[in-house]
């Protein structure tokens, strides 16, 4: 059995020392250490990795390391929220965030055209810069063809972005599906709508995006989860791995708990009783706000896998 | 300002003397009595009401109480997600859930057949029996029309039922539409697909659904929201009322906290920010589990909006 | 295997029947009735029972219930915090606290002299009227003897009082034991402080208190504890417990979480593992805010006790 | 205003280029980073320094991290609770302690003789040898003098210690007073009851350490405040502060939400209210695992101070 060591600071210590001590220290930091293996067993042992992560972690910083993941190799599948793919959109296209309070004068900010994302700031003039942008997109797509699912047109938006940071942009350049299951819930929803009403034959095909999530990965692949936040994010990714015969891997990060019987606070255990992750997997749930813990859990992986030379090029 | 009263036990109290001695204890209590006065007001003044909740309250005896509200005219518009919606049917063709505990042994559960959703346990033989009844009820859809919307799909569904308990049925039989986002995220996703394979001008409109909630309510009309937990039927109903010019009342009900900028912690105050809700709303979150919190706020409501004649019956 | 039921509202519904309602909604509204249960059995079964509250819980309207369930005949020892007894004496020498909110301009408030809680308002002038009376009463205490356990000294505070509803005034009354461990922890401190400078031989005896709490209940005795939040308040209980062979019975009711291995946060599980409570104990840990939990599963307690004929008069 | 960047790893990452990442990143981390930010100030400036912790971070490896702050000049005043004043004794006498799982058997842990602290094991064994060892102290400090404050026996029994990483030694070695209001809320308290049991003339004064913590620091003196956790630790430090005219710094780190009132939960601003922090302070709450937390602000901040000069050697 493992046994509980005192933590010691030294001088200049990297965020793999800190990582790898954590696994002696006690409650989350023990789950945190446990994650970053999990994360590192299932690429060192080449399984499909589902990434999920809900839109308030793309309107934060963590946007541009979700890209790097995906262009390091981490990352086989994506599934996220539109909410997040409009951000990575307007950010790509050089719009600035800022970060405000939790604590604020929230109808200040409505009159001056500031929309608050817990302590981020975004501007009415980001989404009116996208949404012109977006018009345009919808126009070139629908040459092309009339009918899309989701993950096809996002690569395709993905492809007409310049900016290595981007989600949709490394995901396209990189071959990697990003599947949104709500492609409707957000701004973007309503200019699809509004495109439709002036082209009656442009459809999103959602059902048959069901069957490209269900054939990205396979029964005989071995799959991992690394699920951020809740949401259908994470349950898509999971009744994707469910379907085919449940994932190997799986890493659960998240400020929920399992007490209220939600999808955000659901854990690896729980997820074993629907075979969504298997029963002899390797799994670990840690609790904890994502912009602190899932940098910490990564960077650790990565420096691990490209001390193997496991990332890609 | 109000005082803090001591609150005292009479014998047989009735849940509404409670909620109202609630208003002078302190902490949520005071948040909760704030929120059943809030759905009062919004009915009184005969708003249109949004009632949004997550799949794993209909996996819970607050499904039959959805639906009575939907009965005695509370609700005007439905969002929720799929996993709730083939609970809902399961439940009204007879199958039955039972209680179980959060600390279990979700591996012999999963040997048993047997899947968990917090402390709920629902049989995999009940999944089956739905998925017999999903391939029929398609079928049956496709011989009317080829293309759906989710809300008339589900409008479809739910007059098919006979369970005076169930959401859609009610819903059907009362026109209050239910509008489901991601209408693949669960085991119905699956089976439009199956049956899309077999029937390719099959086709589920997500797009024009936009359109449905956009016009459910208009501009005009006064809006209220009861968001029970986060999840995209939280976003796609506030989002709703964001481009109809913003709720005048809302009550949000969750246990997720503002701290981790999630969409369910995102509390009434930050929807100000976007207009989701109106600078001058009358608004309240309240911090607990559903289960708990949301019979008590609306009993309360229920006896008051009786004595003033202002249910449906 | 106790089923699934939907709860279904009636007019002028009691809270007894809502809770028993809960046995069926799951999640924590389940639990909420099991711990009702749990209170109902440990009454019947003539445990001693422990009650341990957090001074917050006083700053609320909790206080005037906690008075009455002494009064009551529930609690047979009583362990809480000095902040909460330094309320209790206000309030029962007539200060009024008022209702506030979470997100208030502190700085301004501070510069009114008000001092928050939560959403809970104390003025300066309370903690003003309590500094002259407790100058008063601790040199009543002194004359009488120099030396005082924490407990004595609290039985002789609540005899001084003249409220029905002051938790200090019912335990005196009704010789129930209030436990504080760590009395100096608030304005009481600072004025035993100046007290003991100009009367060094007056002394506050902790350490014989300990054989007082110790002595409380017995080894022979069934026990059960009530613990509402956590602090010193919940340990001292269980330690108690411990060194007398372990509860019977407990209940746990916390906002905290089992994560981060605090006390507030353990739940009677963990407790096994220590004796704190007994390997075949009942138990019920139920996760909320106990402004809100608390009145509903005592209510439903009381109103059975009530017909049982198992309260005080 | 600061804008959102995005995260990149590279190679190596030290601790201190992860944390001044987050300054841009949003949610808790931008609160971790601003922690790092005040105690580095605090330092700079001076400020006497109260560090307060829980019991179960002595459970943990931060116990270690606890002693090496002292010895490296970082804290003037440690409040805790004596439970881990009990552990620090074990460890620093040769105990191990073990990582477990939250999720586990309680009933067989309680019959092989384990207790349980979240994910944290501790033997029965460990307690026996701690109470041998106790018992032995107490009869040198009490012929020494028959009365002693806590503090003044804290200090005793630091001295007694062999262990760089035991708090008990640092603080001795270093003139750091330890206070613990709850002195007999522990295994420690049932040894001194027991001894003064033979010894009914020796007595703890709590009431005289009160005078000692207040004047540990004064009204001139720039103080600083890191709270980790909640419990009496934290309330006793900033009563302590508010006594002396508010404290210049506070860093919160905690699990708990302000939503219910705690005050494990309360926050930065609500101390501005009572004058426990001054209102033109520089504060920061930080929402998480102090396990994990913690050492991620602190590593920072004493690379840097170590940079400056200002580490104690």
């Amino acid at each position: 059995m493992v046994r509980v060591k005192d933590l010691r600071w030294k001088k200049d210590m990297r965020v793999s020392e800190l990582v790898d001590s954590y696994e002696h220290v006690g409650f989350q930091s023990v789950e945190l250490q446990r994650a970053s293996d999990v994360i590192i067993k299932m690429k060192k042992d080449s399984a499909k990795i589902f990434l999920t992560f809900t839109s308030n972690m793309v309107t934060s910083g963590l946007r541009g390391f979700f890209a790097q993941l995906i262009e390091l190799g981490i990352a086989d599948v994506i599934v996220t929220t539109v909410g997040g793919l409009e951000e990575d959109i307007m950010k790509a296209t050089g719009e600035v965030f800022r970060i405000g309070d939790f604590q604020t004068d929230d109808v200040e900010l409505h009159e001056q055209g500031i929309n608050r994302v817990g302590n981020l700031l975004i501007q009415n003039e980001s989404y009116m810069n996208f949404e012109d942008l977006i018009t345009d997109i919808l126009g070139k797509l629908y040459e092309k063809q009339k009918r899309w699912t989701v993950s096809g047109m996002l690569r395709e938006i993905g492809l007409l972005l310049e900016d290595s940071q981007s989600i949709l942009y490394q995901a396209a350049k990189n071959d990697v599906p990003i599947f949104c299951p709500a492609i409707t819930d957000g701004a973007f929803g309503f200019h699809l709508y509004l495109f439709q009403q002036d082209h009656p034959d442009f459809m999103v095909d959602v059902v048959k995006d069901f069957g490209n999530i269900l054939y990205a990965t396979s029964y005989d692949d071995r799959k991992g989860v690394i699920a951020l936040g809740g949401s259908i994010s994470k349950h898509h990714a999971i009744l994707s791995t469910l379907l085919n015969g449940g994932a190997e891997y799986a890493v659960y990060m998240t400020t929920a708990h399992r007490t209220s019987g939600s999808m955000s606070g659901a854990n690896t255990s729980e997820a074993k009783s629907w075979g969504k992750v298997k029963d002899e997997s390797d799994v670990a749930t840690v609790i904890g706000d994502v912009s602190i813990t899932f940098p910490l859990a990564m960077i650790r992986a990565l420096d691990e896998l490209d001390s193997e030379g496991l990332l890609k090029n």
